[in-house]
């Protein structure tokens, strides 16, 4: 049964490691929200957060407990993209509405069980895709949906810096994430190419790609293209957005002019020459002005905390639902699979999701 | 016959369209070369050229004119790519040394023509690789060579702008020519992959990629990739250079700190555990200090005009001769065939360079 | 009587606005301390803090109260300038050590009576000259101690920003006590100018400057100077050093390059000419190279805890004591009098602090 | 008698130093002038500039004779600063329009002499304020005059580098010449302080400032600052111009956005307490968009060039006259009184030039 509107809804955090204490501190801090557990194999973890964000939450090692001994809404899930998908599905078995940490799950074919629990269930199913709630790119999304850029020609993004070289992920499905779920987030219709390509070094020999490049064909003969790597030693958050109209840049790491848009670009006129439309057409530039939009400093957590609330209370799927995450996790499989064949074109699993009736999977099973 | 040390080296430039001034001033201004003819199809712009650059060249409408009336020890051929073979091969047959501007040729196999009969010949080949003699480029190669960087682990360069959409070129043969040529200038051995991918996009319909991407497989499973753009608002012009010791930044367009070497990076410490090497091994970093070197002054086609007047005299290659020029081309080649199977690594055509007798070659026929 | 130095040393935080805060964590977190009390004439206002730092330390709303029923060694004063002298005396009379946010005091004479009080009572006075423990300044400090810098020539700060106008004190009064206790720390001997000049402006008509520029002549006629500014759309806060062998930049906007040593300068060779020495000497430049060396990412606020509670260990002066704190007080009166009339120079009180017997002072008086 | 509007006019460059080569470049490629002759006292280096340029301009190393023998409409003057008064006056009595390097001349006294000289001979003199027909500097001038800042509250200019030590004048004379002639451009009005302060350091002992500050009150209590400094190792070249609607920021060494216009700002808004009008108002911050004008890639000197030509024409004064140059001496040389009492404020000499009849000045009969 659904929370009055009136009320806090009841939260647990399954996972006090990395990323956890962030949503902890932001559920803890939500209008929308009351934190009551905290869950974490580690009761010290668990315990030493459960202090730190106020409001005394309950503590818990066993997520089967905490299901069954605590009065919940939803749950925050935080813990290894390995674990998600067992995870997930018992707080969605439990009945509760869940966030869980991007990826959405470590493969594709979980990835879609999870959906399809969450839809015959009628429970929110929402992908943290923290990035898509920062003020930055809700005003990129606002200004694409609205046509200020004009038709997508290309986006160009590149995060790269020293990086922890993780222990069980390459560098795609640690950084490349954050680029995809932004795109997704951006474009009109969301991301969905057909096939990718992606090449990837590992020159130290650490057993994994440190570096990689994700090329995705976009409608219109656009491009978008990923530069993650994990050995520069310089710092580079950015994405260069072209338009037919204007092309904006972000760069994430300039706090004082993160969006630049410039009124600049190429224009091509087709001619007809001799009865004949010519390719070779005129081409011509205009150099325009450049503009920086203010944003505010809402944190993103907070949005998403807020966005989360919000689709459960409107019965309606979150910006960045389970479908989006799987939409993500469909490029990013294709994308190892491009690894594989020496970064000619994978296709991407693009399936539609059918809404099963709730059901105990295969990996389920092995879950237990 | 070769000109005495001691007196300047005579030397004749072809076309006065974009680059040609450059190279005719230079050479006007160089200790070791008199320009003495200008050659280009329009006599005005041959004309105005010459009364630019002082020392009242002769002008020249035409090549054959210009080869057969003028004592000359070398040209320096400013034509466009499609017509450098015909241009080059006629310099050469008449004895001249040959200084051509990048690429060296439309195709590889035209080169390669160019390439043999220089060597037959005894004549130098030098492909214009202007970068290549600029301080930072220099300072790169040396560097490199006194192993500063240690290992290569990656080469990322990035250069993008507001383009001039070239009427027969793609993006790729239109600026990838420069990260080619000085990827092959600051790499022990010089840039020789077997195969490269690349993707491209054409979102304006003009008939060729506008923006394009490069994977080049290096050595010891490093990479090197290259980011061209013609649709890019903002200019960039950027190359990291990741090496296991430290990692190198040329920002060409920051003139106050123009290169950077971070003594920073990533350390992969092969364990044995159980008597078994372990692929997951301990990573650790270093943030050490940066440096960034004083650079001189110096103009890098004037260094350039000295080294084409150097191989001259002393009989050696250039230190970028035909043969660079070539290996630029192949890869160039390859990329071309790439873009037509979506970025499917394509071969590189390393065949050797046979030292064959001049001869005329079907191309030369061709233009006849 | 001294505690022993292996146990915690207790320590309370007076005023929970906007800088207790920050002191309350930094001390909850240090290994030398226990945060036992927070005093706040705000009860809500400190409970709040309290329950968030951990610990549970007690929370106080009377400072008298606090002296006399808890048992401390120290107290860490974050109360509007215009209150230190009252909460400072009242503390070392009860036989405190005391930090005090910068600056020391609202007048430089309720500075010496407090820098009196404690030497009379042989306990620490500590300004809270937060920069000075950055690991910025600490690296400035040392580079200059060790002569790497050569002798100085100038020093040229700028900080500015949109900033809060402060209800009752000038831009000189709220933003230069950085600027000036940085330099007082990183040059040898200390900042002890004669006399000084400020300009300011108040355009807005404020009642206060809101604008300031701040001239500090400097020995061997070196000079330093002041920019701050509230008014200023871009945030700027970057000090230039030169010095007679480097110059060196300190960004503090910049954290992937906070600090530049340039080695390059200005050399002036004097020449005897016809047996004079000739001032028109010739005047040689050195282009070296630039190095930027690593910094730690210690937080400053921890590094002052641990040399507060070094300094009453080892019963020594801090390194920002409280005659500094004076130095930077006599300059700001300074400043304010040349403000008077109209940038002229205006003397600084350099009056030795005699060492007086502890003594209720005029301002005490004033306080009961 | 003036020259008919369709034709040339003719102008000789006297000064074939460092700056006069840029005046004969331009004014040989100007469609508004032709360039008869060249004048320096070095005939080599006047005849290497003569060749130069093209056009064949005639040679002269006297002035007189010059003036004598050819036929001309104007001078471009870009001798030393001590020459200006003997050099100008010559050419006026001859009839001539002069435009003159800045500063207008060594001092205002002579700079008076000379703008009565021309207004009683209804000659043009104009001051060569190059930057004033900057791209940048026009638009600046532009949004003031438009009110799109609003009224002025500050304006901080920074001009250092690492730069020649000049024989002759100190860091004022040599670089705030720049700051002043554009702040009195853009300014409604011009520049007409009553006092200015200054304080200069010379730790090298090179005899004069090599770094100084000058401080300049501005109408309606805002306040000009300019630095300016030879010993600075990074080159900066930027101002900031504080207004109560928006604030801009130029910075000329940032190509690709030369300004920005930031609509952010402090409101200050006053209050009537208790039927008291409260000088501690109530403050409040806008944080708006940032934009940046496209500017035109014109040349400065070429739009000065037409600008000499329209102001003959026309018979009006150019835009930067003789007046405005008078400005920026007055202020210059109130700054040297202010350097010798050691920053106090200065007067600034703003008698009205009176409009003599032409006339053999004192310093004219001293340069005979």
């Amino acid at each position: 049964m659904r929370s009055p509107v009136n009320s806090k809804l009841k939260i647990a955090v399954i996972g006090a490691g990395y990323w956890g204490p962030n949503l902890a501190r932001n559920f803890s801090a939500s209008p929308d929200w009351e934190l009551v557990a905290i869950c974490d194999l580690d009761a010290t973890r668990a315990q030493a957060l459960a202090d730190r964000v106020g409001g005394a939450p309950a503590v818990f090692t066993d997520l089967d407990e905490l299901l069954a001994q605590v009065e919940l809404d939803a749950v925050a899930v935080a813990t290894p993209a390995r674990t998600h998908n067992g995870v997930v599905m018992a707080a969605l078995r439990a009945g509760k509405h869940v966030l869980v940490e991007k990826p959405l799950a470590d493969t594709h074919d979980r990835g879609v069980a999870m959906v399809q629990e969450a839809a015959a269930r009628g429970l929110t199913l929402m992908a943290d895709h923290t990035y898509c709630y920062t003020p930055a790119v809700l005003k990129i999304r606002e200004l694409i949906a609205e046509g200020a850029l004009g038709d997508l020609l290309f986006i160009d993004s590149v995060r790269i810096n020293l990086g922890l070289v993780q222990p069980d992920v390459d560098v795609f499905w640690d950084l490349a994430p954050h680029d995809l779920s932004i795109i997704d987030f951006i474009i009109p219709g969301g991301l969905r190419p057909t096939a990718v390509s992606a090449h990837g070094a590992d020159p130290l020999g650490s057993g994994k790609a440190c570096i990689g490049y994700l090329t995705v064909p976009l409608a219109g003969d656009a491009i978008a293209h990923v530069h993650v790597n994990w050995l520069s030693p310089t710092k580079i958050r950015r994405m260069v957005i072209g338009g037919t109209l204007r092309t904006l840049v972000w760069d994430d790491l300039n706090p004082q002019q993160r969006l630049s848009i410039y009124d600049r670009g190429v224009d091509l006129t087709q001619q007809t020459v001799d009865g004949v439309d010519r390719a070779a057409s005129t081409v011509s530039y205009r150099l325009g002005d450049t503009w920086s939009p203010a944003l505010p400093e809402t944190e993103a957590l907070g949005v998403m905390a807020a966005e989360f609330a919000a689709s459960i209370r409107d019965n309606r799927p979150a910006r960045t639902d389970g479908e989006a995450g799987l939409r993500v996790l469909a490029v990013l499989e294709a994308a190892s699979r491009s690894l594989v064949i020496s970064g000619a074109m994978a296709e991407v699993d693009t399936a539609p999701v059918p809404a099963d009736s709730p059901s105990v999977t295969p990996f389920e099973e092995a879950r237990r």
